[in-house]
């Protein structure tokens, strides 16, 4: 069966021919010909998500997890302005999503109709391509069609090759929901042309021959895009620093995974920094977490910046020389023997592993809090998962521990917003072949709690939640101060708990709030299956920020 | 104590040369030196909402209330997005809205730093202003903080005047917490020029004095927009017919107050609606509510449509002819007296009169349904209240019963969006010089649940939810079946209920599920002033359906 409409036929056919699978969609009468039309098409794998705000999360951490064009089909009007913070994330963390939202008739737009904005290119610049289909009936001819055709290849095309959002606008005229039993389109592919890329890599080479100090930095990257093998091949020249973070899915023993916790303690060391600064950053990989090393990289006078491999290159520290979209592997695959003699790599190496140490000692002596949280629950989680980590508070708490080397690890560090964090850990465990646990502070957990209405959740799908009555984050940016102001605007103090969420969404419930109970509780909590999970972890809001300030100074 | 940032200091001190007192602020750490500066003045009424979603239509529920404009204030990144469904509907219902968004430097756009987009212009084709301010330090010249200046009345002076949303942009770098005793800037207003509108009537006056059938149609308009003595003076020609819509705000004897109930029965019935076809209609007010009439009037050959008042003029039925954008009554002093002699008003209010002799039987025979729990609910609300509507079901259900000619009536029509309708009532309430009490639909409360998340609301606040378990609105649009893809699509079926959230939120709850139960239930819950309440009313999700399309044949 198939809608009516002609070009609805159109954009279920071509999403079927390039293999989009999975479509979220929200409900809507004007969006009804392609409801109907991938409904009726046993390939799609079709699914109902109320909140437009949730539902482009949920299409995100899909395409997220995939590594494909998901999409995500809303009604006309303001239902697709609830898409944009997820658009606006998947353009900065280059994930292919398709957008389709449902149009009036153009002769229909600003006449005063209801559910009726201006919907063409409203993502703007935030958007990789956008289109409006033509509205095709009996009258229509060729042309139309093969525009419309154009349109939809062209769109899919963009969005798989680059990686990142795309946006379809289609306009309806009622009837809306008759059906056909066969199309009376067809649709074909075009032919795929890659992209030249730049392999040049000798300006690159000829200043990585000659620099004594060259930090490599992993930022956001897939699991599996940086290989151990690969960080060997780098570090066999003892002149080379790879320093990573958590989002960069590597582990590997001979890196430094703590940038803040290796820079923080020498912030005001003039001596220590000397030693430390880089002549030469490769920049490896998406959004960089750390704002810590941003800072202490713009700093450098001189400092020569490569960027390697297929995420957008961008000019973080304001001396990017070039930028190279090809697999990391093609580069380093190239590199001759290492000639430079240097204890760069060694010094810091060693310099970190002291600051591991002094952490140790630093852990043994705190209170039950954020820190001691963390550590304990990056080190007690099952292997072999997908580790989603909120935004704010718990990516950054993230970079201060070792990660699992058999975690894939997930963040919306696109535009680093709190908005959808759990409604992509659940798009992630929707389509996922390993379980998901996401770990999430409490602001934006509450911001997003629509996530929870969502059927499709599997039953081992785990949601960490710290709940420290607010957002701590804010207490330990230069400036705070402890005012009512403070705690109104910046902290955003409250008393909210998850319990009734659970009950009202149907998810298993337990809470924590003492160290004597923690592992009991968390142990309990992983192994029950029967439903979707929370974990609350209750830590002391005022007390949390000293304690994080206080373990850079203990690492000095 | 003001921000040292001197355009900080100039963006609080324009608010408060402009009387924009009310502020809606949602945390974060970029937005500081305008957060701080707003609170350490007391002239301004801050208030914290978490959610930008929510807050935007915080702010809007406000501004629609007030008529004045109101200030929303965000961080920088995706929280300015999740403003963009209250922005689209201030634009759409012209209502005065400022958003002001902190930015990154415009140096570091771009450079893959967190929570950063493309802010300029975000809004495009849905706001009235847009403009980004310089950044001042000590070394800017005067160029630079007069421009500002030009910038920030402008903005609020559009906002005011031409009353929709205005956007304006400020880019901050850090330090962002430090604070001077005095403001080291200064701000003036700059002078007032009312629009100079079209006030010659010759057009319309030429038109209205031969037409035979001239239909008088008033749609959203605020209270006391259009009286009842205006409405005297235009009835007093027995070729005016006068049709108006819950929106507008206006209980007047002589017209017809429920247009789909006139329209519906006669829809097939060629005879009949030939009788009522007017030659001219006069549209009065914003956005029209009822598609039936939009449906009929469109399909009139001939028709000339005419629009008075201050609101958008939009080519709603394909055959605008004029606009006036003075207020009603400039126009209607001036009519002469009438000379058509015409049955065109008392052939369709005898008409109107009779049909709703039927719904009394009608309502007398029916189960307990939607239908009922409408009729009775608004027969018992108490006088002198701010009722505020939500889209879809309740706004279309309210149209087919009489309202209370003390009731202050919203509903947000602009992009009559589900997205907001919670928040925009509880913006209502936090400035509302009378009880608010909002009555919405399942879907669109449990959509904006985070509007309960709110620690600014009056104890006397109630709402009202009608819970169907799903979306049945959809299920009288043409073309529905019963099919899962339909109960799962269109009418979004849940099982949940807002108990959860009462608790969650601190809301008192009842619930009732009967006929026999509800009048009491009601009366407690509407005496029940010890904190907001919310009254949850069950009804059975497929009768409701039937029993209001039986409503329309009913009246044939």
């Amino acid at each position: 069966m198939h809608s009516s409409i002609l070009h609805a036929q159109q954009v279920v056919l071509g999403l079927e021919k390039f293999s989009v699978r999975h479509i979220v969609i929200s409900p809507g009468s004007r969006n009804a010909p392609l409801t109907l039309g991938l409904n009726h098409n046993p390939f799609f794998k079709c699914y109902s998500i109320v909140d437009e705000r949730c539902a482009a999360h949920v299409a995100l951490g899909m395409a997220q997890r995939l590594r494909e064009p998901v999409a995500v089909l809303c009604t006309s009007g303001s239902a697709l302005l609830n898409y944009y913070p997820a658009v606006a994330e998947a353009y900065y963390s280059e994930i292919p999503l398709i957008v389709l939202s449902a149009d009036r008739p153009p002769h229909k737009v600003d006449i005063g109709d209801g559910q009726t904005i201006r919907q063409k290119n409203v993502y703007q610049d935030h958007i990789l391509h956008e289109a409006t289909l033509e509205m095709i009936d009996s009258l229509s001819g060729e042309q139309e069609l093969e525009k419309n055709q154009r349109i939809i290849s062209e769109s899919i095309k963009i969005c798989r090759e680059e990686q990142g959002p795309v946006h379809i606008n289609i306009p309806f005229e009622e009837p809306l929901y008759n059906l056909v039993n066969q199309a009376q389109v067809r649709i074909s592919i075009p032919d795929y042309k890659p992209d030249q890329s730049n392999q040049d890599f000798s300006e690159l080479n000829e200043a990585w021959s000659i620099a004594n100090r060259k930090l490599v930095l992993i930022s956001t990257a897939d699991p599996d895009d940086i290989t151990e093998e690969q960080i060997d091949t780098l570090i066999k020249d003892s002149s080379v620093l790879v320093m990573t973070e958590v989002s960069g899915n590597l582990v590997h023993e001979q890196v430094v995974w703590g940038i803040d916790s290796l820079i923080a303690p020498i912030e005001q060391n003039e001596k220590m920094l000397e030693k430390w600064r880089p002549e030469l950053v490769l920049s490896i990989g998406g959004m960089i977490v750390s704002k810590k090393i941003k800072q202490q990289l713009r700093a450098i006078d001189g400092l020569k910046h490569f960027h390697l491999g297929p995420w957008r290159a961008t000019d973080t520290f304001f001396c990017l020389k070039n930028s190279y979209k090809v697999h990391p592997s093609v580069w380093i695959d190239q590199l001759p023997e290492p000639k430079i003699e240097s204890n760069y790599q060694s010094l810091w190496l060693q310099h970190f592993k002291s600051c591991m140490q002094k952490k140790m000692d630093y852990l043994e002596q705190i209170p039950w809090s954020d820190f001691k949280v963390f550590s304990q629950l990056f080190k007690s989680l099952p292997d072999n998962i997908v580790l989603q980590l909120g935004n704010s508070s718990t990516i950054r708490y993230a970079q201060l521990f070792k990660m699992n080397a058999s975690h894939d690890i997930y963040c919306n560090r696109g535009t680093s917003g709190i908005d959808g964090s759990t409604s992509t850990a659940a798009g992630s465990a929707m389509v996922a072949d390993r379980q998901v646990i996401f770990v999430t502070g409490d602001v934006s957990f509450f911001y997003d709690s629509n996530a929870l209405w969502n059927n499709y959740l599997p039953n081992d799908f785990k949601i960490i939640l710290i709940n420290n009555s607010g957002g701590g984050i804010f207490r330990i940016l230069p400036g705070h101060q402890d005012t009512e102001v403070f705690d109104t605007y910046f902290e955003t103090q409250h008393q909210l708990t998850a319990v009734h969420l659970s009950k009202m969404f149907g998810f298993g419930y337990r809470e924590v709030g003492e160290e004597s109970a923690f592992a009991k509780a968390l142990q309990e909590f992983l192994l029950d299956n029967t439903a979707p999970q929370i974990l609350e972890i209750f830590t002391p809001g005022a007390l949390n920020d000293r304690i994080l300030l206080d373990y850079f100074k203990f690492l000095k």
